[in-house]
C-alpha cells in the first residue's frame, strides 16, 4: 500500500480508504449491510480476488470493517462495517451527491 | 486514466477525483485559493511533474478547476477552483473531520 506519510488528516484518511476500489467496497456495505467476498466481485466489475482479499485485510486492520465466519456448513464468512466504518457514512453520500449533480453518466 | 465505467453516481464521482494525489491538490485549493505549479510541488511531497501535469489536466477538462494565465512578466500561471470544483468541499470535510477523529498520526 502506498501512503502518502503526511500529518494531514485528509491524506492520513484517504492513506486508509483512498486506494483504487476501497471506496466502491464501503459503499456496497453501506447499502447492504452484510457482504460475502463474492457479492463484492459481481458489484465491483474488474476487481481482481487479488486486490479484493488484500482490499479486505487492509480495512479489517484499519478496524474499518469486521469479518465474521458464521458457524454454519458449508462455512460462510461476511463483512460489516464497524462502528469507525459506519462514521465514513458522511463521505459516501458527499460523493454521491456531487457525482448526481455533476458527474455525467458515461 | 483508469475509470470504472460504472453509473454510479459514486463511481462517477471518483472517476474525476478518485486517482491518487488529486483530493490533496483540491483540498490545496481550498485552502489557498489559487495555487501555481511550483505551489503544489511544494505541498504534495513525492509527486512527480508528469503527474501533476496529468492530474491538472485532468480537472481542467472536467471543469473542476480553472488555468488561468496572467498578462506579467515573468509570466505566471495559476489555478483555482470553478463553481463545480467548490462544491466539492463537503466531500474535502468530511474526509478531514473524519481523519482527525479516527485516523492516527504515522
Amino acid at each position: 500500500m502506498k501512503t502518502y506519510g503526511l500529518r494531514c488528516p485528509i491524506a492520513r484518511t484517504l492513506d486508509l480508504i483512498g486506494e483504487r476500489w476501497t471506496l466502491l467496497m464501503l459503499r456496497d456495505l453501506f447499502v447492504h449491510g452484510e457482504r460475502r467476498f463474492q457479492d463484492f466481485q459481481s458489484s465491483l466489475e474488474g476487481i481482481s480476488p487479488t486486490t479484493l482479499t488484500q482490499r479486505l485485510r487492509q480495512l479489517e486492520e484499519a478496524k474499518i470493517v469486521a469479518r465474521r465466519a458464521h458457524a454454519e456448513s458449508p462455512p460462510r464468512v461476511t463483512y460489516s462495517l464497524t462502528p469507525k466504518g459506519r462514521e465514513l457514512g458522511p463521505i459516501i453520500r458527499s460523493l454521491r451527491e456531487w457525482g448526481s449533480r455533476h458527474a455525467q453518466r458515461p
